[in-house]
């Protein structure tokens, strides 16, 4: 018998008819004789609308409450999944993350696992029950106070518990049926991936695909555990996430994909004296306001032996960033930060890069030819990431796309909506 | 320096503006110089929201789930009033049930509190904070599941807290100004108590007025906590709700109000065996389901050694308790279960009446007067009730209240809703 871990976001959970199309599939997994431990997001709309409903009482809620106000979303479309599932004649328990054990640190509205301790989850599944687990949430070690992980904490949540429990399988359900080439919204003929290794998958995941978050990759690859990202409205096996490109002969090394990301924002501080420091003085002051920076240039002095430094940040940190900085001025006496939030990335990746040298030179061609101008560029051993304008985008997407023949024949399904 | 117990009903919450109004009357209190302990329910329509949605998934929604998702509720609205107060720049801090050491019994979606273990809740007060607790739930002493405790739990958790932390008074706030001789939404002219004893309040809760649970006064009375009910609207002293009739002079007693109940339907077990012990079988059957049962009636025998037991239950509990019996009636060979729901229930309460003889008379001649017949009657020593047709309900609380010369000078402030 199999253990098996299945997440659904909340486009899958968001209305009553969802829930029950959901709970029908975890009640086929139990009776093909696994034992299932369920992830759910919040249904669809519900954490819009309670931060909608924080934003009119308090535009700038503390953070503890605001972890206390948004768990309250899983908990409910978890406990409304197990009652569909009881409709069938299952026994089904829901457990708030607390009570699963998900131990974090206790940095409200980015908490990371610090460990997870299921045997309520275990204890469950020992007397036939199917346990649902409210993703996305965990308790801070040391005040006991509730926590949340960010963003597709809830990818986290389901891969932590499939780690901790030691699971076959890992199964992230969402209104895509895998990971592809690029965004099928953007670019028609995007193929989907049978396979891909972690490091791939991560830098697509940092480099803007939405799929799986971040932070659950990481996790995923450093405990092993095989993710299956899968289509809550199809039975399409879809893309498995696992092995490392060290595995892959240099021969058959290939491109993977385009991601593309319209979430960040630049800043760029101006006039900066160019003397020991002073970029380190600046990325501090960042980084002691939890705000985490991506690209970074710095210009070359000018005759002044003053420089630029620009970096790119979640629009979300913005205004803190600057507001944090602007408090430097007197400091370090720089002239001016500037604010730009119509920029957007778009990023190629693929173990290849490392055995094919005109990577560089082809990616930028392809731009070039549709009048994209490169503001930053930044790499990775098997990522190619420029900063271009936002209106730009799309079409840049498509012309890399192109440019490197990562197309296949058929029209991809594409779903609208996505969860957490 | 004064520790008071303030709880919120959900009409009171029910928007973001009216939350933003009861955190300024709770940052008010603080400012007064006054430890704070807030204990909300949930806003408004959510519970019936939440209620709808179970109803979607599972027509008969497990209990243990049920509570899962119930809880939600005020989890939320408690997390939105800290933020309203911390946008007056106070620190607020709230916890479930379970933080707050609200230990109850196991039995979901009726639990009773077992034990008030708020350690988390003073050392938020030691801190200077103002502490929040989430209302209607807690956490079962065996199991640590999520607990609710039914209809009106949430002013039972503010009595509970008000009592383990020792508080100087405990304010019940909804949309009503306080205890009336009667609905004023029925009789407009109903008279506002200034004060009234645990066990006339106790008995106007058992006859069907919403203003406080029964249980919340039970546990008041039973850890001499003084009530304070208080509209979230005005400044209004409110109803005092303390003392016992022991101590009111028998020449100053007095009939204090009329309350009634449409939340009551009958049941009719026909042609039941008349030996000892069938009554007795009926009624364990019921208390086996958990279900409460209020006024009861035992016909004499008929020639054929047979009677009708009738009994009166929530109509919330009336299939559960049918389908019980039903599954009786082969062991004890009565006719037939007859479910009527178009009753009403009119009482009567005052500690005036262990010293006037005529009370029971007049009551049933007001009633006689406007044509009512009385079904049931059942008294206490402080309490008449009689069972009476639905459609009538509203004419008998107006003639008894007129009998009785209950009636005010001024007519009463009236506003729509309830809260939980």
């Amino acid at each position: 018998m199999a253990l098996v871990v299945q997440k659904y976001g909340g486009s899958s959970l968001e209305s009553a008819d969802r829930i029950k199309r959901v709970a029908e599939r975890i009640v086929a997994t139990k009776k093909a004789g696994n034992d299932v431990v369920v992830v759910c997001s919040a249904m669809g709309d519900t954490t819009d609308e309670l931060l909608d409903l924080a934003q009119q009482v308090n535009p700038v809620p503390p953070e503890r409450e605001m972890d206390m106000l948004l768990t309250a979303g899983e908990r409910i479309s978890n406990a409304l999944v197990a009652m569909a599932i009881s409709a069938h004649g299952f026994e089904a328990w829901s457990f708030t993350g607390s009570q699963a054990g998900v131990v974090t640190t206790g940095v409200h509205g980015n908490a990371r696992i610090i460990d997870v301790t299921p045997s309520r989850v275990t204890e469950a599944l020992d007397q036939g029950y199917i346990a649902l687990v409210a993703g996305f949430q965990g308790v801070a070690q040391d005040t006991k106070d509730i926590t949340t992980l960010g963003r597709g904490g809830s990818d986290t949540t389901a891969v932590a518990l499939a780690a901790a429990l030691n699971a076959d399988a890992c199964e992230i359900y969402s209104d895509v049926d895998g990971v592809y080439t690029a965004d099928p919204r953007i670019v028609p003929n995007a193929r989907k991936l049978d396979t891909i290794p972690y490091e791939e998958m991560l830098e697509l995941a940092a480099s803007g695909s939405k799929i799986l978050h971040l932070r659950s990759v990481e996790y995923a690859r450093r405990y092993g555990v095989p993710i299956r990202v899968r289509s809550s409205y199809s039975d399409k096996p879809g893309t498995t996430v696992a092995g490392s490109i060290e595995e892959i002969p240099v021969e058959q090394a290939l491109i993977t994909g385009v991601a593309h990301d319209r979430s960040e924002a630049k800043v760029t501080v101006t006039g900066v004296p160019d003397h020991a420091g002073a970029a380190g003085r600046i990325f501090r002051v960042i980084a002691d306001a939890e705000i985490d920076i991506d690209m970074v240039l710095q210009n070359v002095s000018n005759t002044a032996g003053r420089t630029d430094i620009t970096f790119t940040l979640s629009k979300a940190n913005g205004p803190k960033a600057v507001a944090e900085l602007e408090k430097l001025k007197g400091e370090l006496e720089f002239d001016s930060v500037l604010y730009d939030d119509q920029v957007g990335k778009v990023s190629l990746v693929g173990a290849g890069m490392r055995s094919h040298p005109g990577v560089t030179a082809t990616f930028c061609e392809a731009l070039a030819k549709v009048g994209v101008n490169i503001e930053i560029i930044n790499t990775s051993e098997i990522r190619i990431s420029v900063l271009i304008r936002d209106a730009q985008l799309d079409d840049a997407v498509r012309a890399i796309h192109e440019a490197f023949e990562l197309g296949g024949d058929e029209e991809a399904v594409v779903y609208a909506g996505s969860g957490r």
